[in-house]
């Protein structure tokens, strides 16, 4: 189940805050939301997702080969974004101070169940 | 001296390809790229400050706080953003398997010298 791999990411991860299962037109397939005061974190993926695709087209141009995670720093959260494949994409949203490295390291181990369970 | 400074963070990151001093316009202040066959680093920069532009206005839109560093991983680099102020960014494009850390470390070490010359 999507969500219960993504409920897991999140709760392993100090300081995350969500971490969601989307494609790249903006749709989710899945999400795991802790509630959290004053910020729209599906509405934060969704303008994420227009941006990743920006990022896959520039990668693709370039021809610096497949384009596999991002990371958005901003003064409040870390975006980690972990690309499952030519359609998907998990995000794992983390607090200012959370654990980056070890969410980074969450949707490293989980990417492949997540991609079989694409296929 | 901007070069000096970007030339010391390519220089002492293993792996190090190119670092560029840019504006968000796509326009380069000053940049040290090492000789690498087959990648237009320059190229790379900037298409990257229209990418980094959308992503500045959509923080701004969520209100998810300043934009800070952005990170994009790809087959063949890693792209190592820091952004300096509402102007300018600098970007380090490092090789698949060099010493990202060490390039993040130096980024943030030589960012207030940056900004103090720009200002």
């Amino acid at each position: 189940m999507f969500a219960d791999i993504l409920r897991k990411i999140v709760e392993e991860t100090r300081g995350g805050a969500g971490a969601v299962l989307m494609g790249y037109d903006g749709i989710a397939i899945d999400q795991y939301f802790r509630p959290l005061e004053g910020v729209d974190l599906q509405l934060v993926a969704v303008e994420y997702a227009n941006i990743l695709k920006d990022i896959k087209r520039t990668a693709e141009i370039l021809d610096s080969g497949e384009m596999e995670e991002v990371t958005i720093r901003t003064g409040g959260f870390q975006v980690l974004i972990r690309i499952l494949n030519d359609d998907y994409f998990v995000a794992l949203t983390i607090e200012k101070d959370g654990n980056f490295g070890k969410g980074r390291y969450l949707l490293m181990r989980e990417a492949p169940s997540l991609r079989a369970e694409l296929a």
